[in-house]
């Protein structure tokens, strides 16, 4: 079993310890400065403060400033940031990489760098010691993963991606477990599009439900399901097309990643309670104002995505007709345009 | 405007009529020798008795015997009956069929025939007098699509799939309205593997509700739905292999047909009701007791899917380990097996 370090205590970073101490491993929680509130109530008594629930005691905590001691021995380290502090964290993981040292991380999100779209685990691993950056090839987790599920150990399956074979078998076999099934997944553009994708679709989805209460419906059986269903397979094609723009493989947006990633943030949570503000009409600002300041990374990434799309089309890389529901999901969430989603421009390329 | 014959009028086949209406067409609705209550019901004040729904007064309803008159000047024939009744509808459209007639049915299933899996379309053209066979070439209409929400009008997107692209683009053109969005697919084999099978794995993904609530969990945002999104990714991948299995195009299953379907009936319904009761133990026996005599597709389409992977696998055109997903749920669902999903099984051909 091996010694593994866990920087960032929020849900998920917090979350993926459970399975891993169950395996055996040595499992150190450090909190980012923004976590300390999280790691003193784990101190005290073990309990998760945002998550709600208690953790194994197995789990050891350590506060921002004793990553040093929490570095020591590590054989295995995991990155809990969210994208706002994938920069930081990286800064901080970089005095103690060691050549070879996995790193893996549950972060969503891309990059725009130089007028092109990129994944994260390039990023981290540039922001990383030459010295070790041909020898550490940093990995991501994606798929349907409710952090609060896991940490109560409910069967999970999701995939590790990333640019090295080697590594990522390694991790797979250190991650999995009786309830935690890991995967390889060779393809990093494809998994880590869908993972970024799909919260800013799971809003475009979640739109039906808004609409559907505004007309004056309630949730039930009959609803807006019909609607939202197209909504859902158009946003699986867009996250296919996207992922052969970046030159990834469209098929990977159909297992775990993309498929079972969409489909599992749309059973609550916030993308969907955003969504759903939107869909009732209540606009951008008082929608935003109703999320109590947790950050929505479906506008960080409708954000940097619109500056992506601009640089791939200007290039000729795509036609100002592709990605119609993308482009509606950014005039609704950025620009306050009503929700009309423009069906009859789905599936051009066909629909079966 | 066209004159347009629907024979069935269970709940597809009358909602089907409100867009037709809707465009213009002169709709006439006829119900089976089973459906007399409800075209009592029809003229008397158009209230449907099993969609408890008022439909428009435009639509005129047929009891079984007045199909000749219905027929009569029928520039358009829809099949609205389930996979027991069509070829009981196909004998008695024979005598009407004229050549070139567009024929359009709602009905999902898969046909066994000489050891191999079929499509329903092409069994009613078999079952068509032999002087129309080469001109008439039914279709089937596939996708996300609740009947009691089309009634409603609620923004639906289907596609029309069969042999003949010249039908294909008629149909499209006659069926589709502001709110029902239909698109042309030439893929028949994946659109109707899809909208066949996904009843039944809409019920291995419901096991994950039975289940939750036996270890005594209630319904909210945390629950088993990591289990579930894992299962539904890889009834996904298994529609895929199916689909090309049996000749057609794996990336049919992304759309409207596989990926909306699958997650549109996940939306409660009969078949998650059913695959609820089996996740939560109750048995095959009990569980089938419950849905009060109500038609099971699931399990219509898990029988026909043993007898036809076992010809398939014997000719050597399918491994044993594939479709694990698939033959837990005939383990479970025809045999009384446990509810214990081999995840460890799933995703052989790579998870991303
Ligand atoms: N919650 C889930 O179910 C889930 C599942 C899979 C993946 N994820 C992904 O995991 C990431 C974290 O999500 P979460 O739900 O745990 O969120 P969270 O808010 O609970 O935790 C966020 C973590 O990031 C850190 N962080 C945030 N901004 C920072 C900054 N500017 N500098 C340094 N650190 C910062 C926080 O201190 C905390 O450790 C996200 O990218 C999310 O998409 C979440
Ligand atoms: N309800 C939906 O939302 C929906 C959506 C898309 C497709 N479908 C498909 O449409 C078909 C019908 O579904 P439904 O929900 O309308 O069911 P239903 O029970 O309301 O209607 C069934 C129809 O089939 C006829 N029928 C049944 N058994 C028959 C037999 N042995 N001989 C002759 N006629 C018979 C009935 O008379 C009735 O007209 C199914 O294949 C279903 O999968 C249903």
């Amino acid at each position: 079993m091996a010694v593994i370090t866990v920087l960032g205590a929020g849900m998920m970073g917090s979350a993926l310890c459970v399975p891993l101490v169950d395996r055996g491993h040595e499992v150190r929680l450090v909190g980012t400065h923004l976590d300390g509130a999280i790691i003193e109530s784990l101190q005290a008594g073990h309990f998760h403060p945002t998550m709600k629930l208690d953790l194994p005691a197995a789990i050891r905590p350590y506060p921002a400033e004793a990553l040093p001691a929490a570095m020591e021995g590590a054989e295995l380290v995991a990155l809990g940031v969210s994208s706002a502090g994938i920069d930081w964290a990286t800064s901080q993981l970089a005095p103690f990489a060691r050549p070879g040292l996995p790193i893996v991380m549950i972060t969503k999100g891309l990059e725009l760098r130089e007028g092109r779209l990129g994944v994260l685990p390039d990023r981290v691993q540039r922001g990383l010691p030459e010295a070790v950056r041909d020898t550490v090839f940093p990995a991501a987790i994606a798929g349907p993963c409710i952090a609060g599920e896991l940490a109560r150990r409910v069967p999970t399956c999701v995939v590790v991606t990333g640019r090295d074979a080697g590594t990522l078998a390694r991790l797979a076999e250190a991650l999995r477990g009786p309830y935690y099934h890991v995967f390889p997944c060779a393809d990093v553009i494809g998994a880590e599009v869908s993972a970024a994708l799909k919260n800013a679709y799971a809003m475009g989805v979640a739109f039906g439900v808004g609409l559907h209460e505004k007309a004056g419906g309630v949730a039930g059986s009959v609803a807006m399901h019909n609607w939202e269903s197209a909504v859902f397979a158009q946003a699986i094609r867009e996250m296919m097309r996207v992922t052969a723009l970046l030159g990834g493989d469209p098929l990977t947006v159909t297992g775990l990643p993309g498929v079972g990633d969409l489909d599992v943030t749309m059973n609550g949570g916030r993308t969907g309670r955003f969504g759903r503000w939107l869909g009732l009409g209540l606009g951008v600002a008082a929608s935003v104002a109703r999320m109590e300041g947790a950050t929505l990374e479906c506008l960080e990434i409708l954000a940097v995505m619109r500056e992506g799309l601009a640089a791939h089309e200007a290039r000729g890389e795509l036609r100002p007709g592709e990605l119609p529901l993308l482009r509606q999901m950014m005039a609704v969430a950025l620009d306050d345009a009503p929700v009309a989603m423009p069906f009859e421009r789905f599936f051009a390329e066909g629909a079966g």
